[in-house]
């Protein structure tokens, strides 16, 4: 099968490296010129709302799918008329807007911190009566990484902030005070086939993903999964699907939703049985899912703006790289490591290992 | 670092999948149109002959290695003398040459059958009288997958097997009554730090290898890692060997060398912490060597010929499928499969799993 995916940056990269084995044939569609998913996929140079290079991508392509949630709707349209397009477009309109996610969480049940839209200044001043502060104003769309977002944390943050952030559509988000931040990884086949990783308990700095942690076993799987499960059934979603959410005490609240493959679950490329690349991959293609259960227990570490020694990493038991190719630049993505052992013992003698490599 | 392969199979195939995580670029030389590596890598289509393609590929590498042994010697020599080539060309004449490989194993004490080599068909007839009857006259040079090699049963086998095996330099070799044939794949760093997968259990039918069992902790082990080492010491070698054996009995005879990755090593894609393909690249690339020890229990099937369905395979359990993107073809290895789970009990259970789907 041929497999379209728009972007070609790291996941692009991995869903190609895991669709191989598989059989797949990938061509990614990206602008750059030199996309790090070019070195293992046919590369379409183009802008997204290139509508001649999406029906190239279309005609190369038995399905297509995407590697970031703020493709234009457009280019999502186009492409759907033409071929097979996983996950679904509803899916990842819902992903792109923060507050159309929201309001499908609390429209399934599933729990979120308190949330209204601002739409004008004015709304701004009745949302933060409704939500409260400490909260978090943010853009609906096109925020990433922490980018596009102010933290109100008392009323004298609140004169300007419509202005700071661009007088755009925004949310305010009560601030929560959680004990962890956790994501689930999920995957739902065409054939309704629903498979969820272990919970990864994930370090944020600088509102960039640093470190993510499989917990096996989590108490808060049960819920999680009945979160995502919902979300997946509703959304009548094929492809892999992550959660993020906030623990505070025993309340797990849904914060945002990514309708691709995610960071937080890079773990699962040495740490579970099939990745979340190659279960992706069966998924948009109709191919029956793989096995999700984690194999002993493992830690990921983002590589973030510049690369460690990497014969430290290397020479490290247990550690695996993964390079995506991409030059050195305050706060990108250069790359992960994945420890991995088969107890938590060991894990735990492997992750000192490594950071001691790392300085 | 930018790496060279002679020859574009799935061996160069997986190599290149394993070198993208590491971030090096791999170019493979090929004489095919369309190799099933050149989708994972730069390809140069051009006979293994040609000294312009051998310039382009030594201009386009920092090192050399390469997926097969019957590369021609002028090839590497000609590489050789503008780039760095691993493992070196006396390995690589070592390997394609059963009777230089068995001559070799003695040399170094490690036991092998009997064998003496046959130049003409006055020399089988005392090779015969050395070795004994039943043995296996083989063609000292091009022989795989049981190609170029006849079974002299009896005295009445003797006469015209030299004129069938097509006058040229052969060896004969006693025929081993074995209890199993059992492979050991080693890995040498340019620093000389060696390291061991566990002993695999193979299975052949017509010659060609058909499953390989991982065997941690089998008795072998210690025995089948001297003479490797041994090996791998005397041969100055860098990058992974393969070394196959007989076992008869409490004695482990040396049949084989390959000088590269090996089919008898696929299972440690999922099966081991560092894939041998992995550990080749690092070795080449003086890079410090990943850790070999298996994770949980492994088998490894071979798909010759034809492909099972797929699907079937896909929904076992446990079960990873490898396809080469290649077509059917009697006796063409088309992928494997490796089965893996976490204890013996369930791979045993997933084995039967698999095999009831592959029917």
């Amino acid at each position: 099968m041929r497999v379209g995916i728009l972007g070609g940056g790291q996941l692009a990269r991995m869903l190609a490296l895991a669709g191989h084995p598989l059989g797949l044939h990938v061509t990614v569609l990206d602008p750059g010129e030199a996309p790090c998913a070019a070195a293992v996929a046919g590369h379409i140079q183009a802008d997204y709302e290139d509508m001649a290079a999406l029906e190239r991508l279309a005609a190369a392509s038995d399905v297509v799918t995407y590697e970031f949630e703020q493709v234009p709707e457009a280019a999502v349209a186009a492409l759907a008329d033409r071929v097979a397009v996983h996950p679904r477009s509803e899916a990842l309109g819902t992903g792109r807007d923060r507050l159309h996610e929201k309001s499908l969480f609390r429209e399934l049940g599933i729990p979120t911190a308190g949330f209204a839209a601002v739409d004008s200044e004015a709304d701004l001043e009745s949302a933060v009566a409704e939500v409260g502060l400490p909260a978090v104003l943010k853009t609906r769309t096109m925020g990433y990484d922490g980018k596009g977002q102010e933290v109100l944390e008392g009323e004298g943050n609140v004169p300007g902030a419509w202005e700071r952030l661009g007088r755009v559509p925004l949310i305010l988000e009560a601030m929560v005070a959680f004990d962890r931040e956790v994501s689930l990884v999920g995957v739902r086949g065409s054939d309704g086939d629903c498979r969820f990783y272990p919970v990864a308990e994930n370090v944020h700095r600088d509102g960039i993903l640093r470190e993510s942690f499989p917990r096996p076993g989590d108490p808060a799987q049960v819920a999680a999964e009945a979160n995502a499960r919902t979300l997946l059934e509703r959304l009548d979603y094929v492809g892999v699907i992550a959660l993020e959410m906030f623990q505070a005490g025993d309340r797990l609240l849904a914060n945002e939703m990514a309708p691709r493959v995610h960071n937080s679950g890079h773990w699962t490329i040495e740490g579970a049985e099939t990745s979340q690349f190659a279960n992706h991959m069966r998924g948009v293609c109709g191919l029956p899912l793989g096995t999700t259960e984690a194999v002993g227990g493992s830690a990921m570490i983002n590589l973030i703006g510049e690369l460690p020694p990497t014969n430290a990493v290397l020479a490290a038991p247990g550690a695996h790289l993964h390079l995506y190719d991409k030059g050195p630049r305050r706060g990108r993505k250069l790359g992960h490591i994945t420890v991995r052992a088969d107890d938590a013992e060991r894990l735990r003698e492997r992750i000192q290992g490594l950071s001691a490599a790392l300085g």
